[in-house]
């Protein structure tokens, strides 16, 4: 009954607001010296010096602050292959969120086409307009090639926020629920999906040291040599199972102490729960409805539950990963958003709490100072890893 | 002096701005209920109504205000081919212009490409986030062959500022000029410099029928057969010199009524309007610095002078045209912007002058009610000529 009421009240404000986002002028142009400033002939001026030394587009335009939403619409929130167009009040709900929790000037775009040439080739000629892109609902395995070649074949900072920002956050809540149950990388972590999401947490966990990640398709744990693996499944499936053994879920879970899943409603069972270690930590991800309802985890021992739902604690919610992630890459002109930027921004939110608590391992997405630690983090570590381009 | 301050001022100004144009949200995320309404999960609602119906895009997302100022940087001002990273400050603002006079949505796009094919690929792909395209600063010929493309290959409507913007507003002031000395549509008219904007001014009066066109080139009155010509002025060649005469541009001027300059600094001399008919009309639209200063042309006998320059009567600038133009295609879901609809924009802002003087044959940009007259013009006859798409 809420969720109907939510979906019409959405779709009755969308008609009311006729985009989410707009432009605004920070420029006046109100008198005859105005626009020879703004514009013609004041303009040649930042033109003729920026032709000159083109690193200057970042003191003189609005690249200093402007990324590109970039989707083809084929993995569109749980609403699957919805093409372009339908996905458009998606990405300018991300543009909003980029704005006004990062103060990210974030254009949506909406690609028609799915052809991963294409869309690498109309990405790679946006780059004198923007900085950094982040590519957004785009399908697994299409959505790896085009960020790899993006990142080698531009100067941009790429992301893709449903692989990266995810495995940020999923991150920040384990650390404190590790913390809280007194385990640490040691623990034995089964990530349940190994869609655009589960690789990069897996990955993102191995680099940051966690030693124990059995990762699970819908047939259990990845096998080396399976023919329906993808690129990246088999890569992870040679790092993680190189004996090759064959487990299901069930059977991975016996014996774990973490539950990450993003996958589907209802994959996690009662009984699963029951046969992991003492203090089962579950995040259970998968959207709109969890692996498993929280009140089932809870009853059959879950000693800390996570959801990506805001009806319940312990929200893993993207938006408090990616607008600090792009303020702090945009401040320091940084070159690319690499593994050690993601794993400060995933430690820098698990601080904030500073007491953590069975039902307050993450912080509120609503909390300001959210963005700031995190964008602190990823400027500190930018300059660490020579990633930043400051000038 | 004046000069070096505003070009001096301006790059203060661009380095305070760091860019003229920004984003701004329209939808609230304050409150976990504003999230699930203006992000997930409500924003499903609209994405499947879309994914039914794309026209509901128009209804549900900024496509409906918003366009791109697409650019190669080829031609930019009168600075040449400086490419898409110096363009940006130009593109951006022209934004600015768009957003304060027409209240338009657009995003300055500098592509990282002079290829005709790319262009037109990569703008054809923007087709779900955007209703229309403003190409700008891009040369010609290649500009003729993008913007027709376009036109054939989406829904989108296409108009080039620098061709289409110029003549419209230079037509405006022509109907003005020409009431005022007693002439008609058979007055002889001379256009100099037959570019992208050259071009456009010859087709739109021949479309409005202007009986005696001779353009001409840097050899004088265009001739067909030349090998030197594109195909565009051997197309006008043909149609205004059909016989061949040779005429170098004094010859032609020599009884000319109205000389229109598009062209290059001091082409145009005392001793040519000396030649031309009682009462020359004078439009030395050259920027910065027109076919004839504006005291020279006065002393030589011009009866109505018009530049390209803020700082003399009758400036013939293009932001007179473009955000009108623009706001009325947005208003009626436009396909298309047509020449009717250009010659009504045109007879729109004439009107707006109820007694012209020789000092005053067209508005000043920054009188509001010039923008909402060409908008109303432009949505009514795009009704009659059957290229709304309003719902």
């Amino acid at each position: 009954m809420l969720a109907i009421n939510i979906y019409e009240k959405s779709l009755q404000k969308h008609r009311q607001w006729r985009g989410k986002i707009t432009l605004a002028a920070k420029a006046p142009v109100e008198t005859a010296e105005d626009l020879s400033i703004a514009y013609s002939p004041g303009v040649a001026e930042p033109c003729r010096a920026i032709a000159e030394d083109p690193g200057l587009a970042w003191e003189y335009t609005w690249k200093s602050n402007t990324i590109a939403i970039v989707s083809d619409g084929s993995a569109v929130l749980g609403l699957g292959n919805i093409g372009p167009q339908a996905a458009l009040p998606v990405m300018e709900g991300k543009a909003v969120l980029f704005k006004e929790f990062g103060n990210v000037d974030a254009i949506p775009l909406c690609l028609n086409t799915q052809d991963v040439e294409e869309i690498v080739q109309i990405v790679k000629a946006l780059e004198p307009t923007i900085s950094g892109v982040n590519l957004e609902d785009i399908s697994a395995p299409r959505c790896f090639e085009i960020e790899e070649r993006l990142k080698k074949e531009t100067d941009m900072f790429v992301f893709h926020d449903d692989q990266h920002g995810t495995a940020v956050v999923t991150l920040a809540g384990l650390i404190n629920a590790l913390k809280l149950v007194k385990k640490d990388k040691r623990a034995v972590i089964v990530v349940n999906g190994i869609g655009a999401a589960g690789v990069a947490i897996v990955n993102l966990l191995k680099k940051d040291g966690y030693e124990n990640i059995l990762p699970c398709g819908r047939k259990g744990l990845l096998l080396p040599g399976d023919p329906a693996n993808s690129a990246q499944k088999e890569k992870i499936a040679r790092r993680t199972n190189p004996g090759g053994k064959k487990l299901s879920l069930a059977e991975a879970l016996s014996g774990a102490d973490v539950f990450i899943g993003v996958s589907a409603a209802n994959v996690l069972s009662p009984e699963m729960i029951k046969g992991m270690n003492d203090q089962p930590i579950v995040m259970a991800l998968a959207n709109p409805e969890p692996e498993i309802r929280v009140e089932l985890a809870k009853e059959a021992g879950a000693a800390i539950i996570a959801t990506g739902r805001s009806d319940y604690p312990n929200q893993i919610n993207n938006v408090l990963g990616f607008p600090g992630i792009f303020r702090g890459a945009l401040d320091v002109r940084a070159a690319d958003i690499n593994d050690e930027m993601k794993i400060a921004a995933a430690k820098a939110i698990a601080n904030l709490i500073a007491e953590p608590r069975p039902d307050l391992i993450i912080p509120s997405a609503f909390e300001p100072q959210v963005a700031r630690a995190v964008a602190a983090a990823v400027r500190k570590m930018a300059r660490k890893t020579g990633v930043s381009r400051e000038v």
